[in-house]
């Protein structure tokens, strides 16, 4: 009996941003688990399949689930949001999987907030960046301040995940005042809201702005490096293209 | 007369990779712009398109080829490999379109390095992350260096693009070096070849050994953090869960 799981990133929400290759394992699993938000995602294509979940706090069960789905000589796929090996599920299936060596993980990237946010505020994140959760459930909020200081130490671009949550509601502002230390206040900044989904809303400000913006949950912020500008409303960081001496020596994605 | 560019990110290479967004821009596009290998990968579906290029290092003159495409009425599409807004051509293309403010531009994101190498090793990013180019055509060297030894004073987990390139032969090693100021030389490390394309290959290592790889042009590096293991294989950068615990209490993608 041969068995398979994927974790699955299917990009911010709607079926057009998955890639092709997400379509086509899930098209091929027997059965697909997932957090129920996500499993709503999925279209009427999938509508076959044999969904299981678990409510939140949960993720380990879940993960349990997939193996346990597997042994029995299924093909499973575990769906996260984003990119599956970005806060993803995939570590902790690899972690679970200590106990099941015999069954393989396969990975199957997706887009993740950062690319796609940044898609949507212009190009902010079109040199050397970062990317930091502000979720102190698993982090210690120390670790979180000191990875924010190295990413103005080292004048990065910065994308920002989970900025707030009902508990934790004034985090971005603490992240500000951190970046603060370090970094200009007018430094262009932008943060866009449910990206990918119907209502997404993105706006542009600087960062003594943002310090003071809504975000919720959904919110992906983005902080420029020291050379980033607003150029026609978008947030565009350079990557040291020279438009006068055309000394653009490398190919498109950085070679 | 209307017209729009898009900037598509194509990710790694296949087309399986894309997203479906990225295939319909592309359908519907008049004109695909491009560097001639990207343009290669694309397959037969896209051959009655009508192709533009120019040679590496004419960058801003391929980016005004679309401008003035656009001018004409037409839907014109720039591709680049990976996510457009990461090391890719989004940047340039708005410096350019500054000189015309009526043409807009849509960024369409794409699978970065990244997330693709990632996958394939594991889940070396599955926690906070840079992303760091060794090139140091449009970057001064002395820049790199000071991410470099910030992304480990933060204990980032790091992707690095273009760890090497003809003229750069030994860049990766002088960038394991700085890191090995800070980090152990066990550090789990790896790197992925041609991700995506047929003769992928990926290999994990130490920090140690990693300074003596073989790598070139094609070839994303991954640097764990402290907390990073071995799993089977696989290279795995925790995202904190408690196993035993059950204490993870965010969803998928770190919400």
């Amino acid at each position: 009996m041969k068995s398979k799981i994927y974790v699955v990133g299917m990009g911010p929400g709607k079926e057009e941003m998955m890639t092709g290759e997400a379509i086509r394992v899930l098209e091929e699993s027997d059965v697909i688990v997932g957090y129920h938000v996500y499993l709503d995602l999925l279209g009427e294509r999938f509508s076959g399949k044999e969904f299981l979940t678990t409510p939140m706090k949960q993720e380990t069960k879940r993960c349990r689930m997939c193996f346990e789905e597997a042994q029995k000589g299924k093909t499973v796929s575990m769906i996260c949001s984003g990119d599956a090996g970005i806060y993803g599920m995939a570590s902790l299936m690899y972690e679970v999987g200590k106990a099941y060596p015999e069954t393989p993980i396969t990975v199957v990237p997706g887009i993740t907030a950062a690319s796609s946010g940044a898609a949507v505020l212009g190009a902010p994140l079109n040199h050397d960046f970062c990317v930091i959760s502000l979720s102190d459930l698993l982090t210690p909020w120390e670790k979180i301040e000191k990875r924010l200081r190295a990413a103005a130490e080292g004048d990065f671009a910065i994308a920002i995940y989970n900025p707030s949550s009902h508990k934790r509601q004034n985090y971005l502002k603490r992240a500000c005042d951190i970046l603060l230390e370090r970094i200009e206040p007018e430094r262009a900044c932008g943060y866009v809201e449910n990206i990918g989904r119907e209502e997404t809303r993105a706006v542009t400000c600087t960062l003594k702005e943002l310090r003071d913006a809504k975000v919720n949950m959904f919110t992906t912020v983005f902080v420029g490096n020291s050379g980033s500008e607003m150029i026609n409303g978008k947030l565009v960081t350079k990557r040291g293209y020279q438009i006068e001496r055309s000394i653009d020596l490398c190919g498109d994605d950085g070679r």
